[in-house]
């Protein structure tokens, strides 16, 4: 009677069994396969599922996905990117569990309500900040899936004061300028020699100026953009986790000032955005919050 | 047994009889009184209330509001600013009728979702242009209140490209592009001479290179706001309705151009916006379906 959950992510899978207290200890995780991706995913869920009889699975997909159709098309997996049938893949290696999935960024938001920093708020945004962007909204007490299943993509929010191209072949979205790979590319193109998102994360701790600028970027655009989705939904609790969350005042601060600076309106006074109390762990969380409820 | 519906917006007031077909020649509509708004308003009430038993009565305000309280702030209505507790004040005028108040813009979703363009639809955005700029968000069938009644203030995300001072304090907000009083002050920023939206309406049907100009940035600035709130709410369905939603091509087509320009996630490849069928009565019609959801 094993529940697993499995988190499908822009640089790689990672699963773990699900029980009362996830610990990270208990997670694998593989970057991303350079082949088929779903081999590697296969391999790690057997390996997780240890032989033990597997009665749910919950899938955590970066999006875009088709949630009624159990697609993912995450535009970070390029072999995926017209879309693979993940939910019916998992069915027929798991033939009797109860397999569900949902956008990365709805299963921050069912850990953030469930048993992170959002348990008391009816109506919060739970962000997580790495390579790419995740977001979900919770309103009513009830995280929003959308028409398709995508509801909570902060990532292609518009933001004013940026014009970046991004992948999802638009202009300004928040996911060009405040997701790692995205401060990656632009501390690079500044200069900086670094390769990865810890190793930029690295180099602000020390003070080098370009990530600190580039990390300067990414909060005032998140900034802006909780505003503005504050203003829309009338939230009042932000929650950020991911990696970059980490990063301590060189994001922090900027988001602050942005946040400050933007929510105006009166009823939006009282907005806090704080950081999540789930690490790195809120989106693989969810995946088991998933499982769970198709479990029952 | 009667009900009623009132609009308190932001160049005045409307009410009606509610009844199984609210026609425009049964609505009575005052400007904003230079003294207190409230005894022209209770005078409107009872003008339309024409000695009857007021069963219900269904109020849409212009926000901010405090929807637990009953209180509107729009910073539209000068001597309101700091509140008027408008739902304790009609409660006093018909002791006897069950008083419920929503923002404007939760009434027009209420509104479409009823009977007008997005009956169809489990997820929607509806706005109304005016003098100021309403919106109400429909989310799994069910209209947005929000934790202080102020879910779909889309005036107040931030549009990229703009940076105008808005009445909230903040700066490139939608209302403060967009909205009918942004368009006629930067229209006479630019020596357009008129002073009301209609007569501005009225310039660009003649050509007037400023009016058209002054509703190319709205529209501009709209289809991005559409754009960032389709992304996080995977919408794919925006009604507009309101007097300046017959501005034609001058806001339409700049209007999509900026939504097809930005809407690019896969998710959002559907999304429509749509005239709304209801002209400028969606929010009083909207104060009709509250008056009507309370007195079951």
């Amino acid at each position: 009677m094993t529940v697993l959950a499995l988190e499908v992510g822009a640089a790689g899978f990672a699963a773990g069994q699900v029980d009362d207290d996830i610990g990270s200890d208990a997670i694998r995780r593989i970057p991303l396969p350079d082949s088929e991706p779903w081999e590697g995913c296969r391999d790690l869920l057997l390996e997780v599922a240890a032989g033990t009889e597997v009665t749910a699975l919950g899938i955590a997909c970066a999006g875009p996905i088709d949630m009624a159709a159990g697609v993912v098309a995450s535009v970070e997996i390029p072999q995926w990117r017209t879309g693979f049938a993940i939910a019916e893949a998992a069915r027929k290696l798991f033939p009797t569990a109860a397999v569900s999935m949902a956008l990365d960024g709805v299963c921050l938001a069912l850990a953030e309500r469930s048993f992170g920093g959002a348990q008391d708020a009816m109506d919060s945004l739970a962000i997580s900040l790495s390579d790419h962007i995740a977001g979900g909204v919770t309103v009513g007490g009830f995280a929003v899936v959308g028409r398709t299943g995508n509801a909570g993509s902060i990532a292609h929010m518009l933001v004013p004061g940026f014009d970046e191209p991004c992948e999802c072949g638009g202009r300004g979205c928040v996911e060009a300028v405040a997701s790692g790979a995205a401060i990656r590319r632009w501390a690079r193109g500044q200069g900086w020699s670094g390769d990865s998102l810890s190793a930029l994360l690295a180099s602000a701790r020390e003070g080098d100026d370009i990530a600190l600028a580039a990390l300067g970027r990414a909060g005032t655009t998140l900034g802006k953009a909780i505003s503005s989705a504050a203003a829309l939904l009338d939230i009042d609790l932000v929650i950020v986790g991911g990696s970059m969350a980490s990063a301590g005042p060189a994001l922090w601060k900027p988001l602050g000032e942005a946040v400050a600076g933007s929510s105006r309106p009166g009823y939006l006074a009282g907005l806090r955005v704080l950081p999540s109390q789930l690490g790195d762990l809120g989106v693989l969380a969810g995946a088991g919050v998933l499982a769970l409820l198709a479990s029952k």
